[in-house]
């Protein structure tokens, strides 16, 4: 019988022998590999976080201490500890386990979103509360070297410092690494830290102490001040940390388990905000993944993988480059999910990867913009909402030329709520100026972002789906800016927007079958709305939009907007996401559940088409989304 | 005649004899204080800038060189020393100069935002861009302690300090104050500095070594890690930089002008970046802005201000507090502006000042919930916008019972087009779950506070204008969650939305004196729709909302979006802001301009109610916002 069979819950743990933890240990690598091998995910983060798991579980108590994880992926490991082991090869699967923590699944689970940076003030929050309810719990925030790369986990370390009496342990993961090698002043400390040869003798050295000294009192500040003194330019961040006033345990060999329990325990037992850091490798005891130069088999994925969107703008933007001097790529620790690392290879001096620090990319980008060059910012959908407030004010407020490229857009599925790019066509229409695309196939996509670079005086945006790229709908005639895709009547004015224009196309042959005429278009740009449109509208009886984006505030309501400031009655039908956070499941199975297909869509317009003849007047069709 | 006259440029500053730069520094002090109690505006922060504005503009060459201000409202010297004196006295005034800087008043402005932390990556774009062009040109960027504890800044050191040929010098005007005192560990660090009886002879001997010592090569170094050393636990601040990287001059005296030019000199010749510490005092030289402990006279107001909608919140807030011993407050250095001062007074346990941190105010505030308490965030509604992603994920994920409130929401008018709050309503709408509220008047804003607090699986959001709070309006009749102002007849529903409630109240005599029967409500909460104004819609000819918001998204286009996807045909005029940046003015100035008074409402109003009855079809009037 193995030892993961006998651990039903962290409790379970606290009985072992070293030796069946070690077995544990390495039970636990073989069903990761195993499984993240067939179900895809996250396989090398959760590689490196073993024996920091295990440590975790043991010393303190969840869920009465509570466990926060920076970017959720890195999970697995705590899932398969907290009983869920004998569900774990349903992992990603719809109806299955999470790829993510997740609270319905287990109440060891706390944050289940999956940006980086937050673990810090989610768990600067939750220890206040309990200081104020005199409740007697510990809080535990792990977090990795790249998220410490974002601004978010500055404000928080800031804040924590000055609150002496929190029972708050930060555990620093440092792999080196966030998808790709970490960037910045402080990775280049670390890597000097790790790569030194005396790295070694400090670790043991102070392992040695650790396991001496109590962590308050003159001794235990001895020896560390002493280490620090001794190894100023080596051990730099802790001096960061200590300069803001915060307790510093570490470099902790991230892969004993015993040295990470000493130094838990130590930093349990003094009662307010204690900095440990473990340094790891990700992919660790997985010699294939350790190898992986990289990202260390961050993620997995299928082989073979078809053309994707993420190509066709790579191979694109290094045409471009070529022609144009003046772009430059920044990218958010995204370098090679964005495809922004062939451009890298071509103008290496032209390319910027800034760690996991949107904010400052996209001020970065309006700065460049201002000194005479064309940026192009690669994003992930989702991954814009962090930095709103700059495409705002720094880059449409000065009326910068700065191009997104927004991949990931849509229904994503498999990663759950936090990772669908379901927002962004909602949130850039308040922005000024700003010109919105969304490219149906390939050579619109590389149609659009030659169009995109040539503007100079206001942001751009495009935005495309995750994973294999569309085949090729060619316009039958264009009016104005917008791609005529077909033409059999005007009862119907269809209108696809970017990925939705293939289900648009699905929807024709449908309402063709009842005898309803149909036209369809798609804008390419989709904002400002392209007056043609506003134009062609009224000679139908009704207009319908279809968008992978969410229905409040996207570009569905946004046309209709413009038909009512013209005066124009033709009713309007706009489908797209119900403003809801969408549970994981494969793109396909999202979309039926949502009722976004090209059948579900066809009924509900030949009902409205009724509808607007006078026939029947119904409450809306559950298939159809109704609202917020 | 004055030095001031003479100063027609930056060049003119370069001819001007010690004495006469000194006399300067007064005259600029006495223009300040005798416009700024006249005009209203920012005077502490200048006050304390006047020494290292000059000497900024005697060592760099600007606009070849580029300044940029974090927070733009420490650049009075700046406009005063780049040719804007003789129209000083219009300062804030419309059609005058703006408080911020603006590139359309002078070529030395370049970032207009107003929003703190962000100059940093502006600096560290430009620099970039200056580089790849082979341009020989400086960047300096000047930020506040305060705005050291925003991430984004954290996020632009770690960038710029592996750039190590980046012509980019970073003077951090450490005055120990954002608004208020500034919060956070390093604040304290700084502040130990400050206070420390030997901080007057480190500052002699750094400017006497400073004065002899090249800042490059071994005696400068020596100098300064010589002084480090010696002075560690005090110049700790300087230890983080340079673990980061980072060259550090200082601290330097920011009242000595030569001192600051000798520093910002040696700087400019290092060739990469360097930080340059200088330590002001805020309100320096007016007696009374220095001893002002509050907030040194950072912004003036007019006296005797009457009762406003801050303090209806303050107060309100209070007793709540001692209702609920779960609610808590947080904010993001805006302690006295949001009113949040009163529930520190009276619960300072349960008061949090995070800093200028929006994105840890609202991740830390997820926390406190999750913890059990209920976290009440005051925030001007232009600044939601940097924690954006934080509400959608962090809190509304989570079904966290977080109660957002915002200040300063609608036309703010003077402090220019990053101080109006004029998108939270928009982007609001996107998050799931979330309720909002706009009041109308103080009565709605204590019940709808209340409301808000008992909600505990899902953000609130509360916004009220700038200012003066409205008189009431007492309803007379409810229907459903809806409140009825106003019942004359069924042509017209007149949607008020908050303080737009006031306007649609001004339509409605006007609307009567055609003959035109009106119905007015307030819906109080405006997201999700209320199902009885759906039902209500399809008796009127006509539905109107108005709202002090984005039409981009706002809560007109969500209001008929729900009468579509409930069949009904009712025609809708959407009225709010149209989606452009607005230039300062006051208030009612500004919604003259964009057709947001009840004249201009009305007029319109009349036309579409002509148009229903299909007497003409026409374009929309020009008063009339007509799209983005």
């Amino acid at each position: 019988m193995r030892v993961l069979e006998t651990v039903g819950g962290p409790a379970d743990l606290k009985k072992l022998t070293p030796k069946e933890l070690t077995d544990l240990a390495a039970e636990i690598r073989d069903v990761l590999v195993e499984t993240v091998s067939r179900t895809g995910g996250h396989l090398g983060p959760n590689l490196g976080m073993v024996e920091i798991t295990l440590a975790m579980h043991r010393v303190f108590d969840s869920p009465t201490d509570r466990l926060v994880y920076d970017t959720g992926h890195q999970t697995y490991v705590h899932k398969l500890l907290t009983g869920r082991a004998p569900k774990f090869d349903s992992l990603r699967q719809e109806g299955g386990l999470s790829g993510y923590p997740s609270q319905a699944e287990s109440e060891h689970d706390i944050v289940e979103n999956s940006h980086a940076s937050t673990s810090l003030s989610y768990a600067d929050g939750l220890a206040k509360a309990y200081r104020i309810r005199k409740e007697n719990r510990h809080v535990v925030a792990l977090i990795g070297d790249g998220g410490l790369t974002g601004g978010m986990a500055w404000e928080a370390l800031n804040n924590i410092a000055t609150e002496k009496d929190l029972k708050l342990v930060i555990i620093v993961n440092d792999n080196g690494r966030s998808y790709s090698p970490t960037v910045g002043g402080l990775a280049t400390h670390l890597t000097a830290l790790r790569t030194n040869p005396r790295y070694e003798k400090i670790l043991d050295l102070i392992k040695k102490n650790l396991g001496r000294t109590p962590l308050v009192g003159p001794p235990m500040y001895e020896v560390l001040h002493g280490v620090k003194k001794g190894l100023k330019d080596m051990l730099a961040p802790q001096g960061m940390f200590e300069d803001l006033g915060l307790k510093y345990v570490g470099p902790v060999d991230g892969h004993d388990r015993e040295a990470m329990e000493d130094a838990l325990s130590k930093a349990k037992a003094f009662g307010g905000p204690v900095i440990v850091h473990a340094v790891t490798q990700k992919g660790f005891g997985y010699a294939a993944a350790e190898q992986d130069e990289e990202d260390n088999f961050h993620q997995i994925r299928p082989p073979n993988k078809p053309r994707g969107w993420t190509d066709v703008f790579a191979e694109e933007l290094v045409r471009i480059g070529h022609r144009r001097p003046d772009v430059v790529a920044i990218t958010a620790a995204m370098l090679n999910p964005t495809g922004l690392n062939q451009f890298a290879e071509a103008f290496p001096d032209r390319t910027f990867d800034v760690g996991i620090a949107e904010q400052h990319a996209v001020t970065s980008a309006a700065g460049l913009a201002m000194g005479g060059m064309h940026p192009v910012v690669g994003l992930y959908a989702t991954f814009l909402n962090r930095a709103f407030d700059q495409l705002l004010l720094d880059v449409a407020l000065h009326k910068c030329g700065v191009t997104f490229v927004l991949d990931r857009a849509g229904v994503t599925g498999d990663d759950g709520p936090s990772h669908n790019g379901m927002w962004d066509m909602s949130i850039v229409q308040v922005v000024p100026g700003l010109r919105l695309a969304a490219p149906r196939d390939s050579t619109r996509l590389v149609e659009l972002l030659n169009e995109a670079v040539d503007v100079s005086d206001a942001p751009t945006v495009l935005r495309y789906a995750k994973g294999e790229v569309f085949p090729d709908i060619d316009p039958i005639d264009k009016v104005g800016g917008l791609d005529v895709l077909h033409r059999s009547g005007t009862d119907v004015l269809l209108v696809g927007i970017g990925s939705m224009a293939a289900t648009a196309m699905d929807v024709v042959e449908r309402l063709q079958a009842q005898g309803i005429g149909v036209t369809v278009v798609d804008p390419r740009w989709v904002k400002p709305v392209d007056p043609k449109l506003v134009e062609l509208a009224p000679k139908f009886k009704l207009v319908v939009t279809i968008e992978d984006n969410g229905r409040a505030g996207g570009c569905g309501v946004m046309i209709a907007q413009a038909l009512r400031d013209h005066n124009i009655t033709t009713p309007v039908r706009d489908f797209g996401i119900p403003q809801q956070f969408l549970e994981h499941a494969k793109r396909a199975a999202v979309l039926q559940q949502i009722g976004l297909t090209g059948q579900q869509i066809a009924r509900d317009v030949i009902e409205a088409v009724a509808q607007t003849q006078g026939e029947s007047i119904s409450e809306p069709a559950t298939g159809r989304p109704g609202g917020a």
